[in-house]
């Protein structure tokens, strides 16, 4: 078993730094909150992560979650270790409504990624609850809100999204389940595949969130209704009555995520499943837009999750494994780490970790100030920057959580290719993250077609205006030099900026030649935002070091270790923003020069 | 179950092109040989891979070899497709000796793309057989080549290589396998992991070949000699007699090539295997690397037939998945190779395949002028290219084949994920190759510490001129604009060239320094030498157009399509030269800053 450690000194900075907890603490809204809560809280869900989540991590691939007598069973300790998360109070975190806690979404994604760092199946059983609870939070009736939000908050009951059918996958629109009205509430029928946790036995009710159609509704995305579909119904005083008309047709056999159950469900084999409406009729897409950011940021978490997780096993067996003498070293007994090539590969592992986090701190903080400021027009400021970000966070980090998981790979060698090392995992679970909650070419569509062209760039231009506005303070920094960050983002928001001129002259005239470009901007977007976010940590840490870091968490070390890391982004990562913007400028045409049926 | 179709006209295209096979045929010892035997060759191969080798892919996936009662077990099917393999000739394609058909690598190597392409796992036993071959004939006596010769390369039996102990892996000299002097024999005990095909049940004998230490051999991998240990000994007359004294103590549970067995092996359990020192003592380590070349061609290959499987698969998706209307695109059934975004990742996957095939073919060529050539100075300067280019072949088209299976599997979206699509096998398969015959990152210090410092870049230098000279011919090709890619490789030449100075100016006052640079110096190094070929492949595309291609494979489609993706690969690929360029000058500094301890 490979152990898990939080990376509770990043965390505390990320959210200080980048979510800007301290602030969001001076809001009525987080009145209650202070930072010796805060930290109690991110060190006992940190036990919770090491002691409880991480042992079951590999029993969860070996096992797998299976289909017994039309029922699944989740590997052995699963059901267990969920009861703990509940009556630990984790599932209710985040939530404001009917027993939450109401904390910020930034503290709930430091603990999210400790969840998924130490067993990525398991996490996505609340996962997909948290989805199930902002629907029927924002949208469902006081009745819905009454009898659904206390159980699926405390986590005692969980939540599935209900949207994939075989032929509507990416095209949400081209779903075909039915729900015919039955009075008050709808007989749904049809097939859902793709639904994690569709069923499993660690909790007494799974509350289905399913799109349909109902009778005459418009044809595509306009004529989705979402309902309630509760495993087994519900009496008007909360106990529960009997089965509902819905079953698991087959579970998926699936490359990675074993234990997490992958359902097909089948809807209404006797006559018809019953559903409750939520909100109205033809409305269901917008409402699952709606929960959309939260969920994406949450997926993009994942690839946090699974970087830090990479780092931490490839740093071990680096420092362990001895095996040819490092240039330069007379120990015979001296590990690989000392080889420069692994020391690279570490140091990228560290990069696309931290880096990664910062952005999502930063988003989570957006994201909360979204809700939580006072003005207004402030909250809405924020919203637009969270918009902005999302598809970011969400393709950007899970597509370097997969290369990471690839580089701690190659740091084991031979060992890393066999399944009992463990690393072999991180690599098949984490490569369904670029896919499911919208791949991350429907999030590069995303952030060029909508968040890009809906104010012709306002909002990115306001970005790369906000990242050049901390040239000054690098080149002012005292006793560090950051000259080489400074040059690289320079560089970066020249890369950026082009681009985006690039692809908003473009996109008028030629809007599939934009979006052959869509994929490469995503990437250059995180690439010069992490390095912005790289470099300001940069400068925290120059100031914090100039202070004296106190008692502050990982103290004069973790400060020096966050100042090499920032450099080696800078000089390894950031300077891929040039390439990346001539593949968006030039690289573009070549894509569509051939035809389709010239392939 | 996939179907596979080998790329018969790329395959004439790289091998007239780049490993100028027309040229090769002019030569003594491949007197025989003529274009229509060359295409007959590769027509059936072609269907020896389409209708024995791929249709067993998924079952080896799935089945796996088993060890049962101390025996290996293949997949079902595995026994009879093998032979086939061995009653069709296939093994003994390549081998000048006893039996073998002389015919030149470059040909061997277009067949084992095929191979590899429809099963990479079975392709694994002949590869190993390939390197015993290479091994005796070379430094074997009249005596052990007479014994084992015509049957390994019949393929009636096969080989093994024997060199890694759980301590020494990359590090080779580590080992502790013992051999003790028995009359004209040896006794040889000790344990050795990682040994594919270390046993099977599709020939009647295997011939390890094994790395041991003879009683007061110098420490380190100067005492390390080589062995001929068979499975069943051999009576003079060339029957089998009993069984030797070793045996499959475990099987591995890898991520991938699981019908590939993968075992430790033990031998001298009771007394001692019986084994024949392959030429003198204490040069086994000498020996290996003289057939190191052809073996790391040979797994570099194996990233030519993921990407192009890869490609195929994912192309046979995107051509049939009808998701989301692509912008533009007003049929209802059009399907997504519509969507700017996935065509993009299918250039991408056509490019990787096209450039690691090209090089890989160009430097098969040059293996086989460096052992044909009637000159000895021209043969002596092939060589030194070959030296040149096996680490960039071997690394390179690895990694690349790795990130096509990945872009395969998101092309595939949701399906990907699930098993029985078969695209998450190739994810998992490949992966291996970048850390067996020499980690990638062992292959990138060999670049830059031996085959880069040994003539001081000169062998670099004059393959830099090679590609700048080129760029006439690009600047006045007639008929097709070939300016990008001209922009494209010049830029390229500078940064490889810049890079170069650095590292030799570097690495003798700080070789640490230099050897961080080292893996992205290897990807940048492909990367243009790939832009290169591509260029040529335009500019021979232009002149045939122009010629009229007559009847060869493809036609002008083809020539079209080389010239599209010649243009997607400049603009998209080569054009991150710039990029790596500085993660070697400014990136390598970083690499190094923090201490071990500091991690």
């Amino acid at each position: 078993m490979n152990p898990y450690r939080a990376p509770l000194a990043d965390l505390a900075f990320c959210l200080e730094e980048f979510a800007d907890l301290p602030g969001l603490m001076g809001l009525p809204d987080f009145a209650d909150l202070s930072g010796d809560v805060t930290q109690a809280i991110l060190e006992e869900g940190s036990r919770f992560a090491s002691g409880v989540l991480a042992p079951l991590d590999a029993v969860g691939d070996r096992e797998g979650s299976r289909l017994e007598n039309g029922v699944v069973k989740t590997p052995e300790g699963f059901a267990a270790a969920y009861g703990k998360f509940v009556a630990g109070g984790w599932n209710a975190l985040p939530f404001d409504a009917a027993g939450g806690q109401g904390l910020p979404w930034s503290l709930a994604i430091a603990l999210q990624e400790m969840w998924g760092s130490a067993n990525l199946a398991f996490s996505l059983c609340p996962l997909l609850t948290q989805g199930a609870i902002e629907a029927i939070a924002i949208h469902g009736s006081p009745a819905q809100r009454h009898t659904y939000l206390p159980k699926l908050i405390s986590g005692e009951w969980t939540g599935t999204m209900n949207l994939t059918e075989p032929q509507a996958g990416s095209d949400v629109g081209a779903l075909r389940c039915r729900a015919v009205p039955d009075g008050e509430r709808y007989l749904i029928t049809g097939q859902k595949i793709f639904i994690t946790y569709g069923d499993h036995d660690m909790a007494e009710n799974i509350v289905h969130l399913v799109l349909a159609r109902t009778p005459g509704a418009p044809p595509g995305s306009r004529g989705i209704s979402l309902f309630i579909v509760p495993k087994r119904l519900v009496n008007a005083s909360g106990t529960l009555a009997q089965a509902n008309d819905l079953r698991v047709a087959a579970l998926e056999h699936k490359l990675g995520i074993h234990a997490s159950p992958t359902c097909v469900m089948a809807y209404g084999d006797n006559g018809g499943a019953v559903g409750y409406l939520v909100g109205e009729e033809n409305r269901g897409l917008e409402y699952m837009f709606t929960m959309m950011n939260i969920a994406r940021l949450s997926v993009g978490l994942q690839g946090v999750s699974i970087a830090e997780r990479a780092y931490q096993m490839a740093l071990d067996y680096a420092r362990s494994r001895v095996q040819g003498r490092p240039i330069g070293a007379n120990d015979p007994q001296a590990t690989i780490i000392g080889h420069p090539d692994v020391r690279r590969m570490l140091m990228t592992l560290r990069a696309q970790s931290e880096a990664t986090r910062a952005l999502a701190h930063f988003a989570a903080g957006a994201l909360d100030r979204a809700r939580h400021l006072e003005n207004a027009q402030a909250r809405e400021q924020s919203q637009r920057l969270v918009d902005l970000l999302i598809p970011v966070v969400k393709a950007w980090s899970t597509d370097l959580g997969c290369e990471a998981a690839s580089l701690a790979i190659q740091i084991h060698g031979g060992a890393g290719f066999i399944e009992q090392t463990g690393v072999a995992q991180l690599y098949r679970d984490i490569r369904i993250a670029p896919i499911y909650e919208g791949t991350n070419g429907i999030q590069a569509g995303d952030l060029v077609g909508r968040k890009l062209m809906r104010d012709r760039g306002a909002a990115v231009r306001d970005f790369i205006a906000g990242l050049r506005a901390c040239d000054g303070d690098l080149a002012a920094a005292k006793g560090q030099d950051l000259s080489g960050i400074r040059a690289a983002l320079a560089e970066g928001a020249i890369a950026l900026s082009r681009s985006t001129d690039w692809l908003i002259e473009t996109y008028g005239s030629e809007p599939a030649l934009a979006l052959a470009g869509a994929t490469p901007y995503l990437r250059l977007f995180g690439t010069v935002a992490g390095g912005w976010l790289m470099a300001m940590a940069a400068l925290a840490a120059t100031r914090r070091l100039a202070d004296g870091p106190g008692d502050m968490a990982g103290g004069k070390a973790f400060l020096t270790a966050k100042l090499a890391t920032a450099r080696f982004y800078a000089d390894n990562i950031l300077v891929q923003a040039e390439g990346l913007a001539a593949q968006i400028v030039r690289g573009s045409a070549p894509v569509l020069a051939p035809a389709a049926e010239d392939f």
